[in-house]
């Protein structure tokens, strides 16, 4: 099926926003732990995490701010400059998407989607317990991308927590050995079967795909 | 395994590199098709395109600009505003991967790499014919994360190419039906497999974890 951007405009509202959430391809499945500045805890899944530089570490996310969720996630990373980053492991892909439901100021999605606080020295947000590769972060800064008032929000690793089984061949992370799992569209979750790793490129070393 | 801010600071270059790379979670794999005022074709592969909103359809991804072959795929965007996102699926990775390459100026990944451009009207760029999820973009702009030196570039989608066998459940999209991948890090590909799906969630339907 083909579709134009007349087209794509024209579709049924529901229908484009679940094939243009789709089409960018598998979106991480990560859980944001915050705290509020009275204590109340806060926990919801986002789909847009993503790496934006190693030296130094840091990794964002795309706050939409029209969501009742994401507002309480923001809001206490503004007031104390901490979040987590939790990997929704096959374990737990329903009680992460349940996190998304609009649950009050009082009400800690922990607790209603069975979900464990837990917390380490020198982060202020709480951990996902039962997560297997876990993220402690800083917050740095906010980026508005006015085209369509979404926001990108940064921030510094300053601890991080992988698994000893993670450490898959020549030190890269193995996915699929801690049970990560990714995000089609808004709904759908998917585990991943590693195929295959092949090494940094140099251009020499370009097989000839001719005669493969 | 735990680090702290300081021992990341510390670790080995590569290690940092391959760990940090890692621990957003799985990255779609995707190749990005764009054409020079010459018309030399040039298609690279990303893992960091990312949704940005449906209305309108903006997509975005990453560019680190001290690349040779990102270096190319922006300037042949600022050219003719035009680049075409394409879904790397199982048969085509070890292609896919091979175009990180610093291939030459009049060297085309296509025709090095063993992947055929596919041209629509009203899209200048290539797409990539193997491809099987196939996104032609109008670039609309740049915005400088001035705390690392990456940009964020982002495209409004014009031409949407979905197979009919993507068109899965509720009309969700099936990326394992059309065999889209996932990357870890920089090296490693995934393929997909779908797990569950679950509705959008409202607070009256939030299951009872504790008895579950």
């Amino acid at each position: 099926m083909q579709y134009t951007k007349q087209e794509i405009a024209e579709m049924d509202r529901v229908q484009r926003i679940k094939f243009i959430n789709a089409v960018s391809g598998v979106k991480a499945a990560n859980l944001i732990g915050t705290i509020s500045d009275t204590e109340v805890t806060n926990v919801a899944i986002f789909n847009s995490v993503m790496h934006l530089g190693s030296d130094p570490a840091l990794m964002g996310f795309i706050l939409r701010p029209t969501g009742e969720v994401p507002r309480h996630t923001y809001e206490n990373m503004l007031a104390n400059g901490s979040f987590t980053i939790n990997h929704v492991n096959t374990g737990i892909i329903k009680n992460a998407h349940y996190t998304s439901a609009k649950f009050s100021d009082n009400e800690s999605e922990f607790d209603l989607c069975g979900l464990t606080e837990e917390f380490v020295t020198g982060v202020k947000a709480p951990f996902v317990k039962e997560s297997h590769l876990k993220i402690g972060l800083e917050y740095v800064e906010s980026i508005p991308i006015e085209r369509n008032g979404t926001i990108l929000v940064i921030g510094e690793i300053i601890h991080l927590v992988i698994p000893e089984n993670a450490i898959g061949e020549e030190e890269d992370i193995d996915l699929a050995a801690i049970e990560t799992t990714g995000i089609s569209g808004l709904n759908t979750y998917y585990e991943l079967k590693k195929l295959d790793r092949f090494p940094y490129v140099r251009r020499h070393e370009v097989p000839d795909f001719k005669v493969l």
